[in-house]
């Protein structure tokens, strides 16, 4: 289906371009064909009102526990220690394929709403987020998750190189299978081993949790005298091109090493603050050339999946913290969420930007609403003034996802009320 | 015109009351009259299902500059003296009372929109904004604003008179007039001087930014060898209850000394964070029983007049900042938003809580959509994962200010294309 969005504000987020312009986008089926202009020639299916609304890449949610949804609002304003062991693991243990499918497609619906095309995500039955993204339309980075000590993992192995035989490149693409051993702190070091080495076989991404609490950073420099990462890359961790969530506490030395090697963190600014972490040297990656992506972590740590609230949060914190009014550009969140994101996950060459030839990812903001006008520039409008349900339109590689504000490829209540069921089976 | 909302779930934020309940609330005229039961006698001549919402009280933003939406995303990533000296000022020293009507009326349907019934202002042409207020249904305090030497604020003590005696309790008490001198480093100590007098003579409130910048800190320290506090108590400026935005600098004397005075802070999360000037001490404030109220500082600086963001950023910023995720909960940051606003604003008596004898100042908002649920704990849920669009209802002093988002006292669009006319002239 070939689609025409009319007389629109484009943010193409494409290099050395001009930062936004007006005109017209041309979609060819699944990819986009023109930016900016558009032949007389081509040929709509469908034609969309692009006046008073801002054409962005589909965001990027580069670190997500998808199904965790359904522990959202569950325990709040608690210690870490205390929120993991007395309300979410006795929680996860007891989930089900069926809950997962169910938190799964919640989450994909509140993702879809909040203008996001493609996450990346670490959890458990991962077929069963596999289908709630596939039945959605969007794009994921599924995490195969390793936990626990050598038994625990080489039993996962065969399971997992059969997932990504079966899935990875499913839904024409749209499906990338990683390794993702949670963090150094719930793998033991042999696991570490499976899980990287099993990456480096399947050429795939490494997804882990990285430098998120002090208690890591402490506890790790007790047992190995050093930082988390430089334990991982010890221990040869580093063979495949990897994305770590959180990496607050990164010392000068490990940021050099980020950028030796292909590691790139993913900032959680809500999550980091919410669990008390602290905040990630952000701008001190930015000023090293390293592109740094945006995530909301699970909604139970959060409580949404919003990425305009962590593409706000972006905007502000470093600016608090170091004082720099200038630190942290509007335009620079943007590509955490955009292009950095894409390249994190290792689907920049299909999605990102706005450029002929890509995928065809993008949303469309509705920008006659009172919080957006007068509307002097259009990126420091949707990074400081824009909200998630200014998002009217997704389209995910060329298919429209939702349309004015409305679903099209879940029935958004029907979603909402088995996730509900789902929730009440597991905390009641 | 009595109003039943039925069957919703109610956070009465009514002191020793249980925080949230299910029931029904009944609107006489302007007032409260029920809440959780109402009596089958009651006569109503509306009925809104309340099903699917909560219901809180109206939002109260305690510190704002409403006419400068009009310079809405117009500056932003830049030092604060060139934004104030290249940008904000000579916009500023251009605006006439058109302008700054039609900024006021855009910033009265933003507020609406995002659930704010009652807020404080700080400008120029004060009647301009009251007229806006006035139109748009809401509650404000008027900030009279002082600047510059004696010569200049005993020219305007006449013109303040007039302006309380003809305002303050206009709009069946919807407004009250403040007096406002801008901050010790825009005052000359006679202004702060004539300011309080007639503060004084008034028996109105003080509404002042407060240790907003190190540089602030340093030149007062400099120039008086005390903090900015210190030096206002130092001129016998405290002789009214007094609101004083930022404070995010205040020391540990500076704290002692508003608890012995009667100073609210005024906390502005986004603002702050946003020119570079830090975190204000809230945790530290609320174990000593202060009870800061919250705000969104002008427009230009934010860049909108979201209510929820700020509530959103207060809950995180200082869990992060101290380390401790107990710190600052849900609860605390709708107290602030709410009827620690209300306490600031001397206007108690009147709103910032659903009880019965109370106006009605309240706020639905929708609660069927993906990213509230399951929705576990209502409060946790409105601060932690809300948005100001879930607002669906408005009513003030009994009077629908909004409904299912259609604004009933504005026109939404007309509104929009005034202000952006305004704003073109103002910046072409």
């Amino acid at each position: 289906m070939n689609i025409l969005i009319t007389d629109t504000t484009i943010i193409p987020m494409a290099g050395d371009q001009r930062l936004w312009f007006s005109g017209d986008i041309g979609i060819t089926d699944s990819q986009i064909a023109h930016v900016g202009t558009v032949p007389d020639s081509f040929q709509a299916d469908t034609v969309i009102d692009g006046s008073n609304s801002i054409v962005l890449p589909g965001l990027i949610n580069a670190h997500n526990h998808l199904s965790m949804t359904l522990l959202r609002s569950y325990a709040d304003d608690m210690d870490l220690f205390s929120w993991l062991h007395y309300k979410i693991w006795p929680i996860e243990n007891r989930m089900t394929a069926e809950h997962i499918y169910h938190g799964s497609l919640l989450g994909a619906a509140e993702q879809i709403k909040s203008g996001i095309t493609a996450f990346a995500d670490m959890y458990f039955h991962q077929e069963q987020t596999i289908r709630a993204v596939l039945d959605a339309g969007m794009r994921a980075n599924i995490g195969a998750t390793f936990m626990g000590d050598e038994q625990a993992s080489l039993q996962r192995v065969g399971a997992y190189r059969d997932l990504f035989a079966e899935y990875d490149g499913s839904g024409d693409g749209r499906i990338a299978i990683d390794i993702a051993p949670h963090a150094i702190y719930t793998c033991g070091g042999r696991t570490l081993e499976i899980a990287s080495d099993l990456a480096a076989e399947l050429s795939c991404r490494l997804h882990i949790h990285l430098s998120e609490s002090l208690q890591e950073q402490a506890d790790c420099f007790d047992a190995h005298r050093m930082s988390p990462l430089a334990y991982l890359h010890s221990r040869d961790f580093f063979k495949v091109p990897t994305y770590a969530a959180h990496c607050v506490h990164l010392s000068r030395e490990d940021l050099e090493l980020c950028g030796q090697l292909d590691i790139h963190a993913v900032h959680n600014p809500t999550s980091n603050l919410k669990l008390g972490n602290g905040v990630a040297p952000i701008t001190e990656m930015l000023k090293r050339g390293m592109h740094p992506a945006l995530g909301t972590d699970g909604a139970s740590s959060n409580n949404n999946l919003n990425i305009f609230e962590e593409m706000h949060l972006a905007s502000l914190i470093h600016k608090g913290q170091t004082g720099d009014p200038t630190a942290v550009s509007a335009y620079q969140v943007l590509q955490m969420a955009t292009t950095y994101g894409a390249q994190a996950l290792g689907i920049d060459q299909r999605t990102g930007s706005l450029e002929p030839g890509k995928d065809a990812d993008l949303i469309m903001i509705q920008t006659d609403v009172p919080h957006l006008q007068p509307m002097h520039d259009p990126i420091a409008a949707v990074i400081y003034a824009a909200q998630a349900s200014d998002v009217q339109t997704v389209i995910c590689r060329g298919r429209i996802l939702m349309h004015q504000r409305v679903l099209q490829t879940l029935d958004e209540q029907a979603v909402i009320a088995h996730a509900v069921e789902a929730a009440e089976a597991l905390t009641s």
